[in-house]
């Protein structure tokens, strides 16, 4: 085999084998394939497509590159959740004490945020004393514990996709479909879970904003974590608005817990308690997603999710008083209100551009190597549908910094559309792929 | 401007403009980006194509990566053609004397053979101590005393061709109309012409085996000469079948002075004055074609382009002896024959297999490494129409090694297709293009 040659099948829009695609990823990571041809491959898989059956073999080889987790001496199955991404979006912070109280495994290895989205890490960072570094020994010792545990990806984790993904930034070819779920789930299935809920997100806040794109990658991942023999759905969800009030990363975490006290905006408590449901089903702890939903609700009424969420803070080195004691969070030194300027309903928000607009202000990064104020945020106080009224107060900009304060206004004010008719509501959940 | 940029604007079928193609080869060239980028780039052109504007940018920037040779002190016209390539295909060494002798400049700057084609600079290189290796100083000064000069091309030459030949070769981006026409042209102007004729060869012997992408590749090709304010023409000619009788190198050389004293093949000799007619009309040293016809055939019939061939030799520090005496020339030891099993007309040659069986008897390179045996050729006795019976002579070998002489024998042998039908005869000329 050579990598020239299967370099011209894909340009000319042939398939590849199973041992085709491993011969490629494994030459690339072994440093036996250059960049150079890779990048070649690269653009040709971008512009002629992957098949489902590409997308499972690169998805194979990329996990196998690296460490698989194995949490089989724990008796419950292992499920978790995977989110495309959004503003606002911190329903992992809430599902994952959900779901270990009750009674599954939760071992989720998240992302940090990059462009207008937020990341996991991030947020979970903003705790004081917070470690999302964990060993994998850690990892394991911690999910054994207390039922979950959130660390970042480690260098023995599909080592194949850091180099991949790396090379696909500097040569355009990162929006592929296939390319895109081969490196998700080479990385969710090395967690050595039993099942996985896909969060799909779509809407003008979401990383696909089209639905049949989202739809195309949701089916495709689901697709490829059954051919891994791996439970799974995608549940399309609304990203037209931020989830929640919040964004940000210290005002998400105190959000969350409010949701886990039995309080929080509705939006964010019901796509929890669904994602939830889902977990519950697929790890076979419930019968069906209704019962998941009853299991899911209970989990927070009795306060034993808040619980595990505390526990998993302290074994994490985390500052565990945080729970009780908002004021151990950092907040930000200003505040700045965006005011309505006309009166009607909203009927649709930039949603895109509020995470670009937080970013500006240190509450995200443009840059992998931008740092992360996590006192920043901002806080929307109306959704798509309310009627508002001029000087009505529209968002709350929590900021340290006024470096870039007014760039974000500017983008904060011209995010919102305000019109004289009430708009239909978008649904939350669109539908569930793989069902 | 961001070569990743660029990269993502071809990917999505952009068209470039004239100052992107110079930013990213210049680029390139100067090594400020890496090869990994001009790869992506490379293939995204490949599947999208370029335009004519954008082949006219990429010709442009090429040839001004390094030098234009300048003989603007010679008051004649300077003209040149250049051939896709085919078995047989020796005109540039008769069709360079006639014009000379006719009154142009021909400053010829030539390839070496790969794959199933030979190359010029190896057919020359067969006269003892002929050397192509001149300077451009040494180039200049040989057309000036005699009008024509043949040299390979130097590092001064387009730069940027070779860094990005080099790098289509290992990312399978070769064989795309656009590149390959830039990368063509751009070494032809920089030879300092202001006409150029393109021989465009289709059939089964040709680079281009279908006529419509012969086509293209003519038209795009006689477009960028304009653009860069050259004359231009594409004869598209017949490759279905050797050119003339000898295919090899010194038997070629040879083949070419028996044109030049008057005699040899009727076909290599009616293309190499239909050639040389185009030359002396776009090089307005006559009022037209027909009128180029006459000059092409005096300059053979009075010997005065026989001449300028010795004292081009005799220049270039070759045996000029050989003009007259062709046992000075390299010949092989041995002798073998291909005779026809079948009686019936040939209707079809495999002219490409030809090619390849002379490259495995060392009469052509299969890699750029292999060594040459200049003695080696192939000798063709019949041609597409002829009558053969079974046991007649169709080709004699002419070999040094036995070594891969089976294989080369049974490519030879399968090569003739024998019908009951005469079959139409191709025309020499299929069209001319530009015209």
């Amino acid at each position: 085999m050579r990598a020239v040659d299967l370099i011209r099948k894909k340009r000319d829009s042939g398939e590849h084998s199973r041992e085709e695609i491993a011969y490629l990823i494994t030459g690339y990571t072994k440093g036996d394939i250059p960049d150079y041809q890779m990048a070649a491959w690269l653009m040709a898989a971008w512009i002629r497509g992957l098949s489902r059956a590409e997308t499972a073999a690169l998805t194979e080889t990329m996990l196998h590159s690296g460490e698989v987790v194995d949490h089989s001496d724990l008796p419950m199955k292992k499920v978790d959740k995977h989110s495309t991404g959004g503003i606002g979006d911190k329903t992992s912070l809430i599902l994952a004490p959900i779901v270990a109280a009750g009674g599954l495994a939760v071992p989720m290895i998240s992302g940090r945020g990059l462009g207008h989205t937020g990341g996991t890490l991030d947020k979970l960072e903003s705790i004081p004393g917070f470690n999302t570094a964990l060993s994998l020994d850690d990892f394991h010792r911690v999910l054994k514990e207390c039922g979950m545990s959130l660390i970042g990806q480690t260098s023995e984790i599909a080592p194949a996709d850091k180099k991949i993904y790396a090379l696909r930034d500097v040569t355009s070819t990162v929006e592929s479909i296939g390319l895109i779920c081969a490196s998700i789930m080479s990385k969710k299935l090395a967690e050595g879970i039993d099942a996985l809920v896909l969060d799909v997100k779509t809407g003008s806040g979401a990383f696909m904003a089209k639905e049949e794109d989202a739809i195309r990658l949701a089916e495709i991942m689901v697709d490829t974590a059954r051919r891994m023999g791996k439970k799974c759905v995608a549940l399309l969800t609304d990203m037209d608005q931020p989830l929640g009030r919040m964004a940000g990363h210290s005002n998400e975490v105190l959000e969350s817990l409010d949701v886990l006290k039995g309080a929080g905006p509705a939006d964010l408590r019901d796509l929890s308690i669904e994602l939830s449901a889902w977990m519950f089903f697929l790890g076979e702890r419930t019968k069906s997603v209704e019962e998941g939903r009853s299991l899911a609700q209970e989990m927070i009424a009795s306060g034993k999710a808040l619980e595990r969420f505390r526990q998993c803070i302290r074994l994490q080195g985390g500052d565990a008083r945080i729970v009780d004691d908002p004021s151990l969070m950092p907040s930000a030194k200003y505040h700045a209100e965006i005011n309505s300027s006309k009166s009607g309903y909203i009927t649709a928000m930039h949603c895109r551009d509020f995470g670009i607009a937080l970013a500006l202000l240190e509450g995200g990064r443009s840059k992998k190597e931008d740092r992360i104020d996590p006192a920043v945020g901002l806080e929307f106080h109306r959704c798509i549908g309310d009627r508002v009224t001029p000087g009505e107060k529209l968002v709350t900009i929590q900021y340290n910094s006024e470096a870039r304060l007014a760039e974000a206004r500017q983008l904060l004010e011209n995010g919102f559309v305000i019109g004289d008719q009430k708009p239909p509501l978008p649904p939350l959940v669109r539908q569930v792929i793989g069902r």
